[in-house]
């Protein structure tokens, strides 16, 4: 189960990063393995036909795979990307962007997971990814 | 809804393939966007230490992605494989493995689908891939 | 052959996206299928550790992708990124960051590039991408 | 600089995996970070239309980011794939194919290569792939 909630988690953000739009991400949920967050939409984001910019869309999948091992490992973890790789599919509308993680493997060096990624009240999806981060080990003496 | 049903994507494949073992996939079912195959354990896919090898999976996964793009435009269609990407997580066992391949948009152009790869009787995730296929411009006078 | 220059390039930039910061990218050179541009080194690309962000380095990718094939299919190109699958490989440097990309296919609908990245005054690659884009087919009676 | 040679990957390899037909591939080179081997072409391969499988290309791939990570590291090695990605550009003649594999990082826990795919005689890629390989923990003690 998760060792941190949304709220720990944003918090940890804020203080880590204080240089990023407080409002930039909304945690939604966190379960075990899965977070789903929301990206208000922003008019920067936007590109020359009314639709969001590819690069707003990788930073989400990051953002949300970071978050997903962030809440299973807890904070003092400094886990990277490693790989990640994105199809884009539809083209999202200007709207509220939702970014669902869903953790396939979480081992001692490595983590695997997909995000599914949907314009807000559309059932069709964006874009998919999948996204490895490299967990580094643990110090020894360290709490787990 | 899927124009193939199971048989019909079977028996083309013997009339295509004549020099592929009969037995090599099974077709478990046949849904909207939505294909299951099992590949029953062969002892010539063992590799040292008792796993499957990766090449026996990104097969699978081709194949898998093959029948559900078939399965809903049909017959006549002469899609290619233009990307794939396979994430391996966790050692294949000794037995057989399920594929299950959902297309997550069908174009007129491209075709993207996830697969998802277990071992017969476990729950966790052997391999997750996406891949994308190209499908070709229809004759003019053709159906759709 | 190249139909752009680096400055024809940049300068359509500046029209179609005038809310990005002119000193952004530089494009450093444009040949025959390749393109390198300079990413000249900002703060707010800093992340904990003294290192970049990945997501300034998946934009950075993806731009030099755009960047490569409308020079080579001209500015009436509506190309759009498909598929991008990035390797992390080291730590970027606190420097400028170099992206040399380069098409490995200019099709009639895809385009298919790899992209290396450098920390300005390194030899060791720091991430590498592969990269698609899509071209929507021309309008009847465009030049080619 | 590479701790094995071509005719000591050859011979490991029919140690430990007899069953694989002798002269599925060929090691062309061996060199510092580098790779290059020849698939000679086999009927089998074919599939309708006269083009070599992707699965094909795909075993390929594994092999020459394989053995490249096995020269460097040596024979105690029991590296596996994690990620590999692909994409296929052009139809690969019915003629032997040429791999040529370069690995971009050989960290301690994490090798990452390109796979470039061409059809003997011809100056196009036919495909293009990354790969990744964990390598596992050496034993304390182990000579290296």
């Amino acid at each position: 189960m998760p060792l941190m909630t949304a709220g720990e988690i944003e918090a940890l953000m804020r203080e880590v990063f204080p240089a990023m739009p407080e409002d930039l991400y909304h945690i939604e949920e966190v379960a075990d393995h899965y977070v789903r967050i929301r990206m208000p939409y922003r008019d920067d984001f936007l590109r020359p036909g009314g639709t969001l910019s590819g690069p707003s869309l990788m930073t989400l999948v990051d953002t949300a795979m970071y978050y997903a091992v962030l809440a299973m490992i807890g904070p003092e973890a400094l886990a990277v990307t490693t790989n990640l790789n994105i199809n884009f599919m539809r083209r999202p509308q200007p709207v509220d962007v939702i970014a669902e993680c869903r953790l396939l493997k979480l081992g001692s060096r490595l983590a695997v997971g997909d995000v599914a990624i949907y314009s807000d009240g559309s059932p069709d999806m964006v874009a998919h990814a999948t996204c490895t981060y490299s967990i580094p080990p643990r110090e020894r003496g360290a709490a787990n």
